[in-house]
C-alpha cells in the first residue's frame, strides 16, 4: 500500500515533468494512462473520496429545526431581557491556560487546537470561565449579562438523549458584591419563567449549597482534600444507584466506608423549609460552620423564592452536587418531571433529557484570573437548550401542522412566457417597499409550478402579471388560500398588497 | 529551572504525606515553609499566574458593542428574509478532509484541532464549503438560505483594519439549476439593499466572471495549469500595485513576461455594458469560448441589475479576481467609496475596510462532495460584517448620544429600610406581567443610588414603595425624566404602568 502510493507519486511527477517540457503528446498520454491505472489499483480511495458526514457528536440544523430553535431562543432572550440583562460575546477558543484547573475531573474533555505555531488554544468548555476571564480582564465588578453561544466537550455523546459534543448554552449570570440570596433567588425565578414560557410541562428546581455539602462531608469524616472528588461522586446520583456511587467513593477515591455510609444517609434527604430547620438541629452538622452558614442561606433563598411565587417548584435536595469544581455556594438544577426517572427503571432515552437547567454561585472564579486575587462574587444559571430543543422538535414532529421556515408574503407570477423583465421590476418594487417577495428563478416558469410554490411554502398572496395586465396597466392579486382574485391599478399595487396582508 | 520544579514536586509530596499521616503540626509547618520558599524562588510564575488576554486575532464584545452588532444583524436578516431565505446551521468544525482542496493557496490558514484520538478536525474557514457539504449530504438540489456564524482563519490579523482570526460571516446563497443570471442578479440587489439599510455611504459593487478571467488568461498565453495561481495574483490588485503583482506572476509563478504584460492591459479595464460590447469585439478574447460565454452572461447580469434598479452601483471590473479556488462564474465585491484608495496614497487603516461584501458563483463545489459528482449550481454573497461593524462602532463612538444596552422599563425602589420583601413581591408581579423590571440587589439601598441606577441605565419609570404607600395600599409611579410622581392603587399598578410606558 505505501509502495503503491510512492509509485503513484513518482509517476505523477513524471507526467508533470513531461507536460512542463511540452513533450510528445502520445508519450504524455501513455504515462497519464499508467498513472490512472496505478490510482485505480489503490483500494477504495478512488471511488469513495471521503466520508460525507459531520464530526462525531455534532449535527447540522435544517431550516425547520432552525425555526424551532429560534422560537425557543426568542422566549429565553425575552426572559433575560425582562430581568434587565445585557449580552456579551467572547471568542470560541481561549488560551489553553485560561481553562486549566477550572473543571476538575472534566478537564480531560476539553478540545485543544493543534499547535500550528503561536499560542496554545482550547475550545471553550462552558461560558462561565470565559465570563470570569472577561470580568477580570476588564476589571468589571458588577454586571448582569446573558450569553448564548456554543461550547465544546469531548464527551461520549448520546445523541438520542440530546447530548452532543457541540452544543449551545444559554447563560444568565449576576456578578457583584450584593446582599445574600437576592440575586440567587432571581436565578430560580428566571428558570421558572423560561420553563413555563416554553410550556415543557411540570418541573422542579432542585437546590443545594456547596457549603452545606462541604459541612456534611466534614461531619461525615471526609478529609478536606477529598471534598471535591467525593462531591463529584455524589453528582452521579442522578444518573446511577447509591450502591455504585458508594463503591466509587470507597474503591476509587479511597474513602472510609463508615464515612460513605454517613453520606448515604444525608443524600437521601429532600424537602423545603422543614428540612432546613431539621438540619439546623443536627448536632454533627452544626459543628461545621460551613454547614450552618449554608443552611442559613438556604432558609433565606427559600423565603425569597416564596415571595417570587416559585417556592412550590423548589426542592432542597442534599443529593444535588453538580460536577464542576468552581461552585462555592448555592447550586441549582431544574428537572422536567415528565422525564424524571428512578435509575434502572426506565429506558436510557428518558434519563438524560430530565435536566434542563443548572448553575450555582461561584464566588472565587473571577479572583483566579485577577493578578491581585480581587474577588467578584457571581451566581448564574445555564439553560439546557439542546435538551429543550429535542423535546420541542419531537413535539413538532408529532403535531399535524408544520410551521413555515420562511416568511415570504408575496410571490410574483407570470401568466405567460416572456414576462421575466416585468417580474424583475415587480420584485424590485415590492422589495423596495419592504414586502417579503419571491419569484421563480426560471425564465418561463409554468403557471401551475408557480402556484404550487405558493402552496408548498405557505405564501399567502400572489401578484400575477400577463399581457392583458400590462395592456391595462394593472396587476392581479390572488389570495392563495381562497383563490380569490382581483385586479388593482399598477400604481396602487403596494398599497393594496399592504391592505391584503393586514387582513390575513 | 527544571531541577527546581522537581524539588518543589518532591517537597509538595512530603507535605501531603505528613498531612495525611496527621504528623506533628510543627513538623508540617516547617516543611510547608520550605515548600513556599522553593515556590517563591520560581521565576515569575508566583506572581503572574497567566496572561489575561483573548487569543491573538480575537476579541470580546461588550454589551455596547453587542447592541451595535445586533442592530446590524437585524437589518441584514431582514433583507435576507425579504428575499425569502431560510436559515441553517452547521458545526463550527468539520472533518479535516471536508476542507481539503477547497481554498487553494489559503489552505495554510486553516485551524486544525489537536489529534486527541478519533477524527481529524478543522475549524470552518468559511460558510460556503460547509453549505456545499450540507447540500450533498442531504441531497438538496434547491434552497435559498442564509447563514450567520463565525469562521476561522490563521491570518496575520490587522485588527485596526477590522481583520480578525475569528470573525462573523453573513452568507446568502441560492442553490439550484435555474436560468442564467436571475439568482446572480438578485445577489447584487440584496447587497445593495443591505448596504443602503446600514447607511454606510456610497458604494460600488464590482462584478466580473471567472469565465471571462480564464478566457483572458488563455488569450494572453497563460498555460491552463497556471490559471488559478495567476488568478490569485490578480486578486491582490486591490491591495497592491500592478508592478508587484506582475513580479509575483513572473518570479514566483514562472509566467512569461509577455503574457503578464498582456494581462496588465486587460486588468486596467472597468465599465458597464459599453465595456462588455467592446470586449465582445476583441478578436483574441473571442477565440476563447469561455470568455465569450462569460461576456454574454455579464450582459444579461447588467441588464437584470438595471431592472432591479441597481445598475448605477455596479462596475464590471476586469481586475476583480477573488482569492478562492471554487468560483466558476460571476464574482462580486462591494466596496465602500468613502474608504476606497489608490495603493500607497492613503494610510494603511483605510485600505482594508473598503471591501464589505463579496461572493460569486460556484457550480462545481457541491459536486466535489457528491459520490456521483452530481452538480448543484450555486451563487451567493457574504456580507463583511466585521468591517461594517468597525465603521458603525467608530460612528457610534463619535456620536454624542450613547445607546442603551438593556431595555428595562421599570425600576422598583424602596423609600425606606426593610422594604426588600415588598420589592421582591412587586418585581414578581411586574415580571409575571411581562414588564421589564429591575431592582437593587442590596437589602437596604439608598434612595439616591436607586434613582441614579435609573438615570445611568436609561430606565424610564420607577415604582416606589414605602411605609405610607403600604399603609394606603398604593405605589408611587415616577417618570424619571420629568421627575413627575403620582400615586396609583396597588391593584391598578400594572394597568397604569402599561399606560405610562405606551406614552413614553
Amino acid at each position: 500500500m505505501e509502495n503503491l502510493k510512492e509509485e503513484i507519486k513518482i509517476q505523477g511527477e513524471l507526467v508533470r515533468k513531461l507536460k512542463t517540457e511540452k513533450a510528445d503528446k502520445a508519450k504524455i498520454s501513455e504515462e497519464v494512462a499508467k498513472l490512472l491505472e496505478l490510482k485505480a489499483s489503490l483500494p477504495d480511495e478512488g471511488q469513495k473520496k471521503f466520508v460525507l458526514k459531520t464530526p462525531k457528536g455534532t449535527r447540522d440544523f435544517n431550516p425547520y429545526q432552525m425555526s424551532i430553535r429560534e422560537g425557543a431562543f426568542t422566549k429565553i432572550i425575552a426572559a433575560f431581557k425582562r430581568h434587565g440583562a445585557e449580552t456579551i460575546d467572547t471568542p470560541v477558543f481561549e488560551l489553553k491556560e485560561t481553562l486549566t484547573g477550572k473543571y476538575g475531573e472534566d478537564s480531560k474533555l476539553i478540545y485543544d487546537l493543534a499547535d500550528q505555531g503561536g499560542e496554545l488554544l482550547s475550545l471553550r468548555y462552558d461560558l462561565t470561565v470565559p465570563f470570569a476571564r472577561y470580568l477580570a480582564m476588564n476589571k468589571i465588578n458588577n454586571i448582569k449579562r446573558y450569553h448564548i453561544a456554543k461550547v465544546y466537550r469531548r464527551d461520549n455523546p448520546a445523541m438520542t438523549r440530546g447530548r452532543y459534543r457541540e452544543f449551545y448554552q444559554c447563560d444568565f449570570d449576576i456578578a457583584g458584591q450584593f446582599d445574600p440570596m437576592i440575586p440567587d433567588a432571581e436565578c430560580v425565578k428566571i428558570v421558572a419563567e423560561i420553563l413555563e414560557s416554553l410550556e415543557l410541562g411540570d418541573y422542579v428546581v432542585k437546590v443545594n449549597d456547596r457549603k452545606i455539602l462541604d459541612g456534611m462531608f466534614a461531619a461525615c469524616g471526609v478529609p478536606e482534600d477529598k471534598f471535591r472528588s467525593i462531591c463529584s461522586a455524589v453528582d452521579k446520583l442522578d444518573k446511577t444507584f447509591w450502591s455504585d456511587v458508594r463503591a466509587e467513593m470507597i474503591d476509587e477515591k479511597g474513602l472510609d466506608p463508615v464515612a460513605a455510609d454517613k453520606i448515604g444517609k444525608y443524600v437521601e434527604l429532600k424537602g423545603g423549609l422543614d428540612l432546613v430547620d431539621k438540619l439546623l438541629q443536627d448536632e454533627n452538622l452544626m459543628k461545621e460552620s460551613s454547614a450552618k452558614q449554608g443552611l442559613e442561606d438556604m432558609k433565606l433563598l427559600l423565603k425569597y423564592c416564596e415571595l417570587f411565587g416559585v417556592l412550590d417548584k423548589v426542592s432542597f435536595d442534599l443529593s444535588l452536587a453538580r460536577g464542576l469544581d468552581y461552585y462555592t455556594g448555592v447550586i441549582y438544577e431544574a428537572v422536567l418531571l415528565g422525564f424524571s426517572h428512578t435509575p434502572g427503571s426506565e429506558s436510557e432515552e428518558t434519563i438524560g433529557v430530565g435536566s434542563v437547567a443548572g448553575g450555582g454561585r461561584y464566588d472565587k472564579l473571577v479572583g483566579m484570573f485577577d493578578p491581585k486575587n480581587k474577588v467578584v462574587p457571581c451566581v448564574g444559571v445555564s439553560i439546557g437548550i439542546e435538551r429543550i430543543f429535542s423535546i420541542l422538535e419531537a413535539r413538532a414532529m408529532a403535531s399535524e401542522k408544520k410551521g413555515r421556515t420562511t416568511s415570504t408574503e408575496v410571490y410574483v407570477i407570470s401568466a405567460q412566457k416572456n414576462m421575466l423583465e416585468h417580474r424583475l421590476q415587480l420584485c424590485k418594487e415590492l422589495w423596495d417597499s419592504d414586502i417579503k417577495t419571491e419569484q421563480s428563478y426560471k425564465k418561463n416558469p409554468k403557471m401551475l409550478d408557480q402556484f404550487q410554490a405558493c402552496e408548498n411554502n405557505g405564501i399567502p398572496l400572489a401578484v400575477i402579471i400577463g399581457d392583458s395586465e400590462i395592456k391595462n396597466n394593472v396587476v392581479k392579486l390572488r389570495i392563495i388560500e381562497t383563490r380569490a382574485e382581483r385586479e388593482v391599478p399598477r400604481s396602487e399595487m403596494i398599497e393594496e398588497i399592504r391592505k391584503e396582508l393586514a387582513n390575513l
